[in-house]
């Protein structure tokens, strides 16, 4: 199959690519041609770029999609009421079968705003892996694994089973993750042996890191470090590539400590907001040549997963906490987006810009809109005004998923009825 | 004319009026009965309300409505640059005209996102009336007064002017104050002039107070008080309503200050993160009773006006302050953007609240979206992941201004065209 899309504008986010009016070919799976004009061949499906803005979808580094069946449960309560009051005794209730209408709701929602690969940390992981093939957006897929009772070694099982089944199907838009939940959920043994496993095998690391201030005080009254010292004590910085979800709670050494690591941190900004969590210090990691991505944590804490929300948070909360405008502008929260998550779920090769080669992850956003209207600065708008349902076609793995808003790959009727009848059941009696 | 809206999920914003499925007829400008079941009439215009939640019109606190023309057009800027640089010198180069196309162009914005009504300071205010009269959106409309110079009474003439022919205009959705722009551009003696007048006609006040650090420390160099101080010492809050925008910089004592006003305070949190302002202190004033509403400043900060951003902005930044997921629940924050606003704008007792005999300033909400779905708590849903592109049908004193996402008073081709000439001119060699 071989799209052109024709006449958009053209946000390839490389450096020192200005915007420009242009055609973008796509055979198969890849970008092969970026150009001011390409005659279009037979069989080429045409989709005219009149008022559309091209660039490359988002990356949304940190998930956990079946949490769509969640979403306003449990706002506006306290952290550790809103985990044990009612998320624990919800995800106690959920099925296999719940989990994948629960990724299939959230890959809705992201094919819709715009995100064309994530990043998900859950369990029952072939029931999502089922789902991201239906839906064709691309996933690094983890089985989280708490590691504090002995489960006979089931959860690691999982794990493993994981990676071998899953890796690199669904025509390649599948990859796969060691998942340790946390510094406070997993003791230095079995960390040691996950970390071992992923430096033997090559398979990154997925892991949430300081999201709370209580998770800082645990880990020092039981083990005399910081969460970050914990995890750089046990070696998981040497090697591996490692995706660290939140960084919130990190002082200035623990930034010092992640210098040099392979991978990167999932910035989250409207989950911290919502759990009054706090900022994380992404402009002293970025400067100590950390890589940032951006992420929205499940819908169970951030409700919505539209990563254009999180852009807007993440670039406020930079200057508010500096007290400075220039902080973290429109074309450097853009880039943490694309290339920054891309970097982050192990694909910088791959996706995250729009270049000849690369995997044609594509969306078309319709400037045509009042809020968009006139365009002084294309990167101010998409970073400041833009929203999810300014995206019209979004391309995955030169798959067109959805086009002039309709999805292609998703029954929504079907959708929201299973969405409906298993969040009802899901809570009923908490 | 009469509107039946059939059969949708009804959120008053009554405080103890639980979301329920029910029926509203409008006639006229007005709301004349909500009830479970109505049965229509003859030339009723029904809308169907099948996944519709009907709520009242967000109400915008705080605009410059032609700002709209310089979108994007200085982001990431320090304040001052932002200004002298930037604002100052496009704003020279807009002549009455494209005054007229910038309001409308944020009006079109406005209906398409579900705001109803709206508070607008600029000049050259008889554009913009005629912008109102054309659109349908309500609006308090306010001739900002900058007294530096001698203008030999010029801007005064023109405030008072607006007043006088404007007041209770188009259907009566016209209603003005008086706007003497902030405390650092006018001195004490035109300050009180303007108190006296506003007093005298009943008239109320729309002023800037305290958004920068930098106002704090030259009204205290110049008169040895605060901001808040320096008007309260010239009567401000005796007797006339007043609408003090941003209120960032207010410390314990200004907050005691403001007790007992008539007005209060629209808090702008998107435009105070993007210029690196601060977080107004909202909690306290509303610990104190005084009134707050939510505006989204000029779209030269604050890139877009859609009021869902400013809603989830407010109750994030109360969250982070305190570090308490707690702080400003859902049910408040849509509260302070629909009551809380509508008070601001002397509007109390027309708009802000669906019920019987208020004017009909109504929203329809399309729920069959992926990010929409489950329902667990439609306030939630509301405050969390609702964006303006959600927004089905927009209502104002019993108009339809927009159904199914077609605008029905705005021409968006001529007005795009207009737009964009016009803002090139304005902004060239700038």
């Amino acid at each position: 199959m071989s799209i052109l899309i024709k006449q958009a504008m053209i946000m390839t986010m490389n450096d020192n690519d200005a915007p420009f009016m242009g055609d973008i070919r796509v055979e198969g799976d890849r970008i092969v041609e970026i150009a001011t004009h390409i005659t279009s061949q037979p069989g080429d499906e045409v989709i005219h770029g009149k008022d559309m803005l091209a660039m490359p979808g988002l990356i949304n580094a940190h998930q956990h999609s079946p949490m769509s069946l969640l979403r306003g449960f449990s706002d506006d309560l306290k952290l550790m009421d809103w985990l044990d009051r009612k998320m624990l005794p919800a995800e106690a209730n959920m099925t296999p079968e719940d989990i994948y209408w629960g990724a299939q709701l959230s890959h809705a929602e992201m094919i819709r705003s715009g995100t064309t690969a994530y990043a998900d940390m859950y369990v029952h992981m072939n029931e999502i892996a089922e789902a991201v093939t239906l839906t064709g957006i691309r996933a690094s897929l983890t089985r989280g694994m708490v590691f504090m009772e002995d489960d006979g070694g089931r959860r690691l099982q999982e794990a493993i089973d994981l990676v071998q089944r899953w890796s690199g199907k669904a025509e390649g838009r599948i990859t796969t993750m060691y998942g340790p939940h946390s510094p406070y959920t997993c003791a230095p043994e079995p960390l040691r042996d996950v970390i071992t496993m992923a430096e033997k095998e090559n398979v990154p690391i997925h892991i949430h890191l300081a999201e709370t201030r209580e998770e800082v005080i645990k880990i020092q009254e039981r083990y005399g470090v910081t969460p970050t010292e914990y995890l750089k004590n046990l070696g998981m910085f040497e090697q591996a590539h490692v995706l660290l979800a939140h960084a919130v709670h990190l002082d200035r050494q623990d930034v010092e400590r992640l210098k040099g690591m392979r991978g990167g941190v999932s910035h989250n900004p409207v989950s911290n907001l919502k759990l009054g969590c706090g900022i994380a210090p992404i402009t002293e990691m970025m400067a100590q040549g950390i890589q940032v991505g951006l992420g929205t944590d499940g819908a169970g804490s951030a409700t919505t997963v539209d990563m254009f929300e999180e852009i807007k948070a993440a670039t406020w909360l930079q200057k508010l906490d500096y007290g400075d405008p220039t902080r973290l502008p429109a074309g450097k929260v853009l880039q943490m987006a694309t290339r920054g998550s891309a970097g982050l779920l192990n694909l910088e090769e791959q996706v995250g810009v729009l270049e000849v080669g690369r995997k044609a992850d594509i969306i078309l956003i319709d400037l045509s809109k009042p809020h968009l209207q006139p365009v002084h600065n294309l990167e101010s708008l998409v970073a400041y005004s833009v929203n999810g349902a300014d995206v019209d076609t979004t391309i995955v793995n030169g798959e067109i998923l959805m086009r002039g808003r309709q999805l292609l790959t998703i029954d929504e009727e079907i959708l929201f009825h299973e969405a409906r009848t298993r969040a009802k059941r899901i809570v009923e009696g908490i």
